[in-house]
């Protein structure tokens, strides 16, 4: 086949390429960083380059105009070479790498009670071992596995071929006296032997750090605590956004791109550099050794979880919607990718289906559904949203995809909150001149999660909007305008606005807005439907995601993002997750009852009738089409 | 420090290395193969290589003349770069490459009534999974564990993440129709889950190939046997010399030259390559694909077992001499490096001390003297002298260092029994001239260790030599002469020899003989009077070791070698060490067997007291200083 040279303005080096590559491949090839926020479906149009030479053959010009096209633009992700090629990449949209992690920090109690020598299934055991003589010579791996079996009661262990490469040199430069480090049990074979993770020469001392890490994948952000296993302490938390991100701000997307080519390695690659980083970015704060971290547990869901492991999930995105694996085996770090000690464990919590995954198991443990005895409600609020109904005796379950609307994507202004995101909007009835608050003071540069909802309650309240989100043109205020996509309302100026453009909302927006929060309305509200529960008699509701921590109750409910009840039922959790994570990182018990969670969850697929639809499309409204729903919201417009 | 240029006059490019680097280490940079018969210990002088130009400096000379210094001569591995230097490599010796396989193919019997389905751990499963549907989205894997469960009775299962990630998409190829591979059994853990080796799409048929190999790593040679699972059948013999015997003739060395910089990587490598290289020859005779093989026993001395895991084999040859460990866990191939099915199980048998290892324990299998009522005496014959005394109720065993000189090492005209091997001697007692027996016909190349023994048996009959081993240099006949070796016998004139040189055996030859002899003989007395039995009362002698095969039990006698005992308790097994892998390879009970006979088999370490010295320096003399335990011979002599 002939080859071509592509020649991107922004690469040192032009590239060589077959006739029909495309050209993101050509840019991976140039080291040119092209992002594909779809996963390379052509749909999103934010990939689109400048053939400013050459031939190509344009595959798809969704989200192109006759004018792009006319001017030479491309997609990259759906264009391929047929010739030698000149290439302009217009300059990527930067996504804001860093988060103000100081927001997102959460409050931690360490488990009442916490006892490692109980809880723990790490032990780390001082042995002294009687030295080999001539009347004794028993082999070293005997001798230390005897010295085990009486001097800590652990009748069985493995070592790695690693482990056994390094144990006779230990034994001796300890002189036969050695600190073993051990996970006591395997989250998929608790008859299994004891796993050795370390072996170093003499007796640590009681209070020598002994580390462990809590993660929780999410498909936007990945957030990581640092524990201290001996006192139970989370001793920094740390969050990034996903490198995955460019590849795909949806799990769809991510699918998608990990079934192309090397797209699975890759995305694992990118999700591992983030955990890492943070890894590494916890253990400078806390000044501990990574190779002190001997087990990590992650959460996440079931998408992230395949995709962390390098596990197809190809089907997880086609009917019957099927995950490969709904709890992975305990792993040694080395064989997961994780940048701790290569022999620490890797425990991977268990999801239920392909869209409940880690992280709601996770969460329930945490939020302690599972024991409540009244009837509750948790929902995780990101960009999928799942929800989970139950108490001690049951727990049902379903999932909608809600999109990224309210962690800020899939909205033009729309940003995660972090320094210089609008928290909250209020807009005045009669100028509809909005206020707001910053996260961090100064220019705002746009709307976090709870600032959209605060705005879309506003703006409906107001009148900017109806009930069917329509932006009201004719209101005399030049906040509301038809700009170049269609009407919007101006919320900040550009001369104060820390990007030095308008911040607006648009109709695309609002649309966009309200299919998440119908989804996520839809969701609870068939699934307690399907078990027989009306919403009236759920005694709380718990809501997790780091999102949720922040929301105005009031105001999701003026939205019909939440159910009309009073307000002394919600409670927010935040990243809860994690916190699960956490918990099954410090405690054998809480392992025990997230399998057990996992197990008992009874899950319902949406996709399998039309009620969720039918519901989805009654949500779509501000509250609803069903006003009788939303009696405080009635009664609030009526005022 | 200083760079210096090292210029190899057979490498292709110089080299630049600092000061104080070893002339051995810069030829492995240059791609120069040294050859390193005693490890590197400066001790055989076998590295010498010529300074042609620049500054070493020698750390050691033992066996350099002053003549050869001042020439230039510094040995290799004892000599460092301290400037540019020039050097030229003397052409190495060539050890003789390809074994005659066909001399070493042994006869195997299947074992009576092998049935796979009962005896393997090996199982091939066809599996019809219902697929996944809207109403029942179990997860792939507990889908497939559950089909394993309740098709095949198998409760738990393990698969590695490399399995995970294929078995997504082979479920789907094979339409929801598999054939699992599984090993029920781990070695070391008899409770762990069933480890899953391979998924493919499709029911395979019932005699779809199924592959094991039993390999046997001696020091000086590896043995392979590719065994037909279905039917137990050996469907092709190979050996070859372990590619490691250039970096040391016998354990020590290869002990020595491990540890030293990434020794032990290298010599790890080496006997990889040797395996791997086998596998790839008999599996294409057998028309084998190479990923068809499952399973592995691997059968060797402790060193070979410690070199092949890479696991440092130090405290093998330092007192108390002790191993790392005698049984290796079960490993999959490919963290050993096996070329087999990367997911394949890998077996090593188990040993019982440094100088009794799984060669040992297989060879007491498969000789079935744990099961024998006789007190009988095994005693493998090779570079380590081993023997195991005793029968179904005890086992006693001990080892002492041979030498190579039985395997055609540290004699000069030695070789190992191929095409060329003298490997029988007659010599005429009154002109002193020898016929012979050449292995393959043709013209002799040197004497193997069955030519060895004869030759020395025969010149010590005809007075040749004495009981001491003198040559008397005053017989009437040309073939006895003093060359630069000292005192020597010609067994071949050039004119008729292979090589072009006069086949001669020097003295230093029949010195190392005789103490390759001692040291066997003294070791199974010795044992035999630790438990307090005579060696008239010894019922069956079973010897092993490849070279046992060929031995004439008249002439071993005659040496001194096997005691002087009626020659039908003598039996010749061969490699009894393959063997034995080959039985654990095919049967469970048989691995079960010989981890009973690891744990069962005492140890005694001879040179814990003088009654090993004693005995061996009595028997450094043909056949023995106290002539009244070989009657026979005594009767011979005097004849």
């Amino acid at each position: 086949m002939a080859e071509h040279t592509v020649t991107f303005d922004i690469a040192p080096e032009p590239v060589h390429v077959p006739t029909g590559t495309l050209i993101v491949e050509a840019a991976r090839l140039a080291g040119v960083d092209i992002q594909q926020p779809c996963g390379g479906q052509g749909r999103c149009g934010r990939c689109a380059v400048l053939i400013t030479e050459g031939t190509v053959r344009r595959r798809s010009t969704l989200r192109l105009s006759p004018e792009d096209i006319a001017a030479g633009y491309a997609l990259a992700c759906q264009t391929v070479v047929e010739g030698d090629v000149m290439i302009s990449v217009p300059p990527q949209e930067k996504i804001e790498r860093r988060l103000t992690t100081d927001r997102t920090a959460a409050e931690v109690t360490v488990p009442a009670g916490y006892d490692p020598a109980q809880a723990q299934t790490i032990r780390r055991i001082k042995l002294t071992l009687p030295p080999p003589s001539m009347s004794d010579q028993t082999d070293d791996w005997s001798r230390l596995q005897t010295a085990l079996r009486q001097q800590a009661g652990i009748t069985e262990t493995h070592a790695s071929l690693a482990l056994l490469r390094k144990m006779g040199p230990v034994l001796r430069a300890g002189d036969w006296q050695v600190t073993a480090i051990l996970d006591a049990e395997a989250w998929d074979c608790l008859e299994c032997p004891a796993r050795l993770i370390d072996l170093r020469p003499g007796h640590l001392p009681d209070d020598a750090p002994l580390w462990g890490v809590a993660v929780d994948i999410g498909t936007t952000t990945v957030t990581l605590w640092l524990v201290d296993l001996l006192t139970g302490e989370v001793r920094a938390q740390v969050a990034e956004y996903n490198g995955q991100i460019a590849r795909g701000e949806d799990v769809i997307s991510r699918i998608i791109y990990a079934s192309k080519n090397n797209g699975r390695e890759e995305l694992r690659n990118l999700v591992l550099e983030t955990i890492n980083a943070l890894l590494e970015t916890a253990c400078k704060r806390a000044q501990a050794d990574p190779q002190d971290v001997v087990k990590a547990t992650v959460s996440g869901n079931s998408t992230m979880m395949h995709l962390l492991l390098g596990i197809p999930a190809e089907s997880i995105r086609l009917t019957p919607f099927v995950t490969a694996i709904n709890h992975p085996p305990t792993l040694p770090a080395r064989e997961v990718g994780l940048a701790i000690h290569p022999e620490g464990t890797v425990d991977c919590l268990p999801g239920v289906a392909s869209y409940v995954g880690a992280d709601i198991t996770a969460g329930v443990l945490s939020s302690g559904l599972d024991d409540a005895e009244q009837v509750t409600l948790f929902m995780d609020v990101g960009t999928n949203g799942e929800t989970v109904l139950g108490n001690r005796e049951w727990l049902v379950t379903c999932a909608c995809s809600a999109g990224p609307a309210f962690e800020g994507g899939g909205v033009e202004a729309g940003m995660r909150a972090t320094k210089g995101a609008i928290e909250e909007v209020w807009i005045n009835g009669e100028t509809f001149e909005p206020t707001y608050r910053v996260i961090g003071g100064g220019k705002p540069r746009g709307l976090c999660g709870s600032g959209l909802i605060s705005l879309l309650a506003e703006m409906f309240l107001t009148g900017v909007v109806d009930k069917g989100g329509h932006i009201n043109a004719a209101l005399p205020t030049p906040r509301t305008r038809v700009g170049e996509r269609g009407p919007e309302y101006v919320i900040v100026w550009a001369g104060e606005s820390g990007t030095g453009h308008d911040i607006a909302i648009t109709h695309v927006d609002i649309d966009n807005l309200l299919r998440a929060k119908a989804a996520i309305y839809a969701g609870f509200t068939v699934l307690a439907e399907s078990v027989g529960v009306s919403l009236e008699s759920v005694e709380q509701v718990l809501i997790g995601g780091s999102f949720g921590k922040y929301i105005n109750v009031e105001k999701a409910v003026e939205i019909g993002l939440l159910p009309d009840m009073p307000w002394d039922r919600f409670q927010f959790l935040g990243n809860t997750s994690v916190r699960g994570a956490y918990l099954a990182l410090l405690d054998r018990e809480a392992r025990a009852r997230i399998k057990d969670i996992a197990a008992r969850m009874t899950y319902l697929e949406l996709s399998a009738d039309n009620t969720f639809f039918e519901a989805f499309t009654s949500a779509l409204f501000l509250p609803h089409t069903d006003l009788s729903r939303f009696p405080t919201v009635q009664a609030a417009i009526v005022s």
